[in-house]
């Protein structure tokens, strides 16, 4: 037999053990990140084990203390790991005996690393999205308060960036205010995911043992008990969503960034990134480069790369545990680190920019108002596919003339068309344009404020609903009468829809 | 000046027009799929204007039957392109004003197309995931249906492709249906997101002339309108969640099709496809090979590309309206097709599929009791670390011996542990085994009965919230109380959590 | 039996025939595309079995009319599909039959669908890559063209979006054309691994009939045969490296475009898109977006997606011909599509784009000249380092004094550094400045000349090398002495290198 | 102003210095493995100062024994990073500058950190691609000692995973064999384009001080210097080359992997697994499982995932150097540790796993000579068509009358045809079977020999070719008669072809 006998086919040598092999297997590098909530569940787990007769009282006290040894040698970085501890399960349960003895040998029964792994995944991953919604909502409520600040400020707004109309600076920093509240949105309906718990699955089959697993949901604060312990082992839905909840996130901070990274160009000049957002050149002494935005653009790749590769491992798996499951988390860690630097970079970056006023204001021209000069005439009575033709010559004109646009005489204006009066030089005014922007979402004075208020009190409805670090809703800890919220009467039909 | 002159830089002849820019830019060869939803909008929108004072009651009345002559050549297939109708919106309007003249040229008032395409694949796709929904029901109800009928078929249950332990047929049945119910709970959020109207944002800055977005919201059945006009006519979050959940639910797909696929090899004769579901060798007569089950395996790289596609697209995108936007119709349409298509295939294989019990019987060994043979231990008191260990002796024993583990004798095992005595031949009795596995989640008939309740309680509460193909959620329209329920005390306070 | 009965499960109903299942696995919608590679291919394979002695001279000569008859009816649309032909190949036979009788039958003799399609795929492969090879060659020759004529505008060369240093327009142009010439040469390395020929290798085991592999080889003229015949009908290396190619060439070309919609704004105003590639807006008549630089860029995603698809479908497949491998053709066919548009659309752009020399030489501003400042003081003996800082308090200096750099008198500049002096003033000239960067691959005239050249011959190199559609190498028939060659024995080294 | 004030918009506080950013902007984390390249890449970058006269001998002689001192605290870890050290190129700057004083300050002299750390990377890869290449061909040459010696072992050839045809179960391994020679092929092209050499490109512009970039090209054996200063300071196909390099590998890998696990089962029972890369059950006693397998599949998806997120990365990004590209680097090293490990780990496998000789001769069956039987029909004379179909028959009146197909009488057949005789006889036997298919590629004893040797060749030529780590072509070094070369004339065609 090759392996025993050590004929080799070639190959490089191998005997009982390979060391490559051992690393290559090992999950103990990064799965340590998992000392606190492995003790955690192993807590609950030997309470339940109690409660079903599998531990005495006395046993189960003698464990409960021995994990918390356990785990104050992890917080005081004392623990210290054995070559053979080849996972985090493994190394806290061998610690467990040293310290406790033989006694410890009850704590896996009827337990397998399959469902033990999974339930320390999700309640990491229940503590670190709680962190994660927190500061997406304080990047969220940061963007609110500048827009409520700077609402006076108008801008030229883009389409195919080229200039299309002029807008209120909020009504941008509000659009992507939007996108990030979906982003909060979403990211509650991910936890409420992650918050079941698949403890009491065993291996493959179920636990054998009458373990109560309501029991161990109610001791872990979860708010659901997986269905089936085949699936409860060996799904990672809640990873995927979590990564490409990450993914879509990083592509709306991606697009902010695009856009703040043009706007802070010499040729656009309407933002300057602080001093603590920028770096300079080693070579080129003039310069100041928007590193900080450059690289929240760029991790838009680098987390979707993390979805995209978690995904091709499930591509076709059988069904149950299978080792390929193991990749799951160095991806849930690197992109949690990821979304927690770029989030707070993403709140520092906007709370210290300053915006270059008056070279914004300079921006406007009149052009941008043509779709407005075509309104006027639609005012009048002209039907609008008209009135675009006609706005659009008008725009010839000033171009063939080489004027601006609201240069051009009222008689001018006439040769056109006959409904053109003097009340035309009102069009010319981009603070009465951006005032029309009354409905719903446009860019008006009032459309603003409502918009701070729906975004306000998404951001607020978050934080009531979010299942904390605990596993616990915090709804009814917090009123939401504390925050005194616009009126949305509007939205209010949508959102008794949405709570369905 | 190059375009002007024609003075090339050595490429191929551009004259004013480009044939192969041309088609590059239309988008009608696709968006016509959206002719009865672009039909739809556009008469809501003409009741927005009307209201509006923008047109008179003849002048709404005359565009709605325009339209509607519209819409009905598009259903008898004689609505005949121009070359110039380079989307489907043109196309349309085009048409109406061939139809009822200059009084078409009022309905494009203060609308865009980037506010109205976006409104026209929110109808489209509102309608489609209604249906996806239905299909993806189906399928789930078709395998509870049949993991009720064969509970008492037992068979292997595998881990990393080893034969792990017994289980119940119907238990490996429901471990892909309750993933495919999370696939059900998670499209009904994507569903309540694409149910938002962005109509009335304009191309950016909003609606100047006094449209009331909540009739538009109202006439169209929306659950909600749009917060900001410049993040509602560019954001995409609604198709690349639709995107990602097509991939997240086939690659569920993808992971019971290999198993199905291996379980219908010769070696392991599980299982048989129907004829319908299979087809034959051009070069192996004896052959049937697993086509349906293959496809639906290789779909889940199509779809999950399509995700990635669009993802990579946005991916630091400007601000507000680019045309790289258009990419969002042909991954929607294609993926939608797909997804039908897969899920009615599958219902129909999991319909049609043979299963051998006498085989899944067969396979079945002694060996898979090992864990069982520890459990017997630990109810005797030994810590489970120890039982574990004194089982796999008896394994080792038992290849060593070249006996089946159940053929050791009592006299064998003492030799082992003392513990063990005449009761451990109750070990042997796969039935016995499986009913062990009582906990809420395991195989035991009582769980398997359990399961069978939550999934179709699931299943029909999904098809209560759904928000339907008209935008109406179905609440009330059916009652809970239709279904008999299962008791599920305790998964109903998980249940309540959800719900907020 | 559930099939055979009629007994269902609950699913839809299911007869011996599922229509949707026919259509899910039918593949003639799109394989057609295939028709005349498919003839191809039989063509000589049955030239293979004549010589083989499996058909007689007369057999074969019928069956090459037949052949010739069927591409015919394709050729002139006359082709009838029946409902039974469910791929390119059984249409194929099924009419080759209907029109020479039984001795049809002997054609498949020894073959599979399995080499057969794979043969079809690499053929039609072959063809396109050659044109797209030579539509690439067409883009990189239009820019070195234009490179050559703007050589002496000056523009400001960017990083980070900052404004950086002076450089000429053409070192950009030739920037983007210098990265087109690595696809260039990565497509013939594509088209090599296309290129090698799988018929013969039946559906697994090989031919067992004596057919003469090398005969096959020699009839489609490709460059070799696949080795083994497990893995030539199932590896599909050759598409996703095409997929790859195309991907990494579209993030070039993604660039660029971003490049030049960037320059394209008002802000930017150094360049703007013929008429031809530019639409207007439904809304605002005052807007000329550039839609055919934004779709380029957005083709990106849409061909990685295509990438990533089919890596996804391969990942975890068990060996040799699984259903799965269908994906492939759909994802060649639209790619190619694609980059064939993409590649002739950017070839338009380039070659009609005007640009506004004045904004560009505007642009140019005195703090750019820092690093050259630096140079100055290190050319007179300062350490880099200490220049850099030196040359920095002079920018801080100009800031303060709120005038250009280079309006810093000498007096001021000696407070700084006594190296400065007279001489100074040639700092400020940049035209003075693009000429130090004289090192290869610099912004000086020289570099860019020899930039062109080595562009130049790389495209030259390619097509000499290049396998053509018909599988030749066209070496031989033209003569590198055609091109009057730029002198570059600096990279003689390399291309020597790289030849082996 | 925003940031000076330290008026907040709500956000977190943020001083001049945010901690966080600091540590998002830093990448010394990771990019100190570059430490060696980097000092190797500055010593010639020293001795292209001192010829172009910046630098006197003296100062370059200091600098050069600076720097290996540098060197030498790196390898001995006593280096000691500042806080300040944000990335590599910095921390060996400041210590030399330490070390040597001012002169240090020099060595920056017309370099930026853009040229520096693309040529530090390169540097590194070739280092590293060099041992994945002969990682790579380690495990070719064990698969092809192993085929070698195991070429009389038969056992079923699968397709759709369904049982096909008799094969030699050294044709399976040289199928994956064959696959990773076109790896070994594709790394060399990688290899050739990491080979180029950007440094003297400075930040954008080029070098303007007359450092000969040829003299650099040869201090650090590249085989060439990069065109263009723009595209070479910011394109990064090399490393998505590489990326893309390992994602198709692993695609390999995870196919092989795939067919081991399944041979490894109960069911098919054809392999085992050394015990050095199997590991056990936590839960179950009796269970060895494939770990070392299912990690090579799914690192598939990891590895792939670095891939997709570099090209997002990269999509849509502005010319030259940006930020984003920093992102560029972790993910090599990811890959490159992964491909490492994995190739080793598949060599131990390969060398040491056990096949079950009798379990795979059992798994042959008469019905798997179904095409033989036609092939039969067709010697004598019947069309393939009608042999497939009769051969189709006898099937089904074997599985009608419930014997092997192989039991029909003479008499049975000849009810089908009368072409049957006697001989038919020789039809049942397998290693008959097997050796009709000597075309070459397919199953035959010869072809197999053919193959063997075609595989031995093209690594030999793979390892002629090869660039070191030194950057040196091994052409010249090894003579390609050291190795007993088979006869592969058919193929040499292709090999010259290749060539070119």
């Amino acid at each position: 037999m090759a392996s025993e006998s050590g004929k080799l086919w070639g190959g490089r040598f191998v005997g009982t053990v390979d060391p490559i092999m051992e690393k290559f297997n090992s999950s103990i590098a990064y799965d340590r990140h998992l000392w606190e909530v492995d003790v955690q569940g192993s807590k609950a787990y030997s309470r339940g084990l109690e409660k079903a007769g599998l531990l005495t009282k006395a046993e189960m006290d003698q464990i409960l203390r021995g994990l918390d040894k356990v785990a104050e040698e992890w917080a005081q970085g004392t623990f210290k790991l054995n070559p053979n501890d080849e996972d985090i399960h493994t190394a806290n349960e061998r610690r467990l005996k040293e310290l406790i003895g033989e006694t410890a040998g009850k704590l896996h029964t009827g337990r397998s690393r399959n469902d033990q792994v999974v339930t320390d995944l999700r309640l990491w991953m229940r503590q670190n999205c709680s962190k994660l919604s927190a500061l997406l909502r304080e990047l969220i409520r940061t963007m609110v308060d500048r827009a409520e600040a700077e609402r006076d400020v108008l801008f030229p707004g883009y389409t195919h960036l080229q200039r299309a109309q002029p807008i209120r600076w909020s009504h941008w920093i509000l659009s992507h205010a939007v996108a990030l509240t979906r982003d909060s949105e979403r990211l509650l309906e991910v936890q409420k995911r992650v918050n079941v718990l698949p403890l009491g699955s065993g291996a493959i089959a179920g636990n054998p043992l009458g373990v109560d697993r309501e029991l161990l949901r109610a001791e872990l604060n979860f708010g659901a008990i997986t269905l089936n312990s085949m699936d409860a082992t060996s799904e990672r839905d809640f990873v995927a969503e979590f990564l490409f909840w990450a993914s879509l996130c990083m592509t709306h901070l991606s697009r902010m960034a695009e856009d703040l990274i043009l706007y802070g160009t010499k040729e656009f000049s309407f933002v300057q990134l602080s001093d603590a957002y920028s770096t300079g050149s080693s070579l080129m002494p003039q310069k100041k480069n928007p590193d900080s935005l450059e690289l929240i653009r760029s991790k838009a790749g680098r987390v979707f790369g993390r979805c995209a590769g978690l995904l091709m491992t499930l591509k076709g798996l059988p069904s149950t545990y299978n080792k390929d499951l193991q990749e799951d988390k160095e991806a849930v860690f690197e992109v949690s680190d990821t979304m927690s630097a770029v989030l707070q970079v993403a709140t520092g970056v906007i709370s210290t920019l300053q915006i270059h006023r008056d070279n914004m204001a300079r921006a406007l021209s009149p052009d941008m108002l043509a779709t407005d000069l075509a309104y006027y005439l639609v005012r009048k009575g002209m039907p609008f596919r008209q009135a675009h033709e006609a706005s659009g010559k008008a725009v010839f004109m000033a171009e063939t003339k080489g004027v601006a646009l609201n240069q051009l005489s009222l008689k001018d204006l006439q040769t056109i068309s006959p409904l053109f009066s003097g009340d035309v030089s009102r069009v010319w005014d981009y603070s009465h344009s951006v005032e029309q922007y009354a409905a719903l979402g446009g860019t008006a004075h009032s459309s603003v404020d409502w918009q701070i208020g729906q975004v306000s009190c998404e951001c607020h409805r978050a934080s009531l609903h979010e299942t904390g670090e605990n596993g616990q809703s915090w709804q009814g800890e917090r009123k939401v009468g504390d925050l005194k919220l616009p009126d949305f009467k509007t939205y209010h039909k949508a959102t008794v829809i949405r709570m369905v």
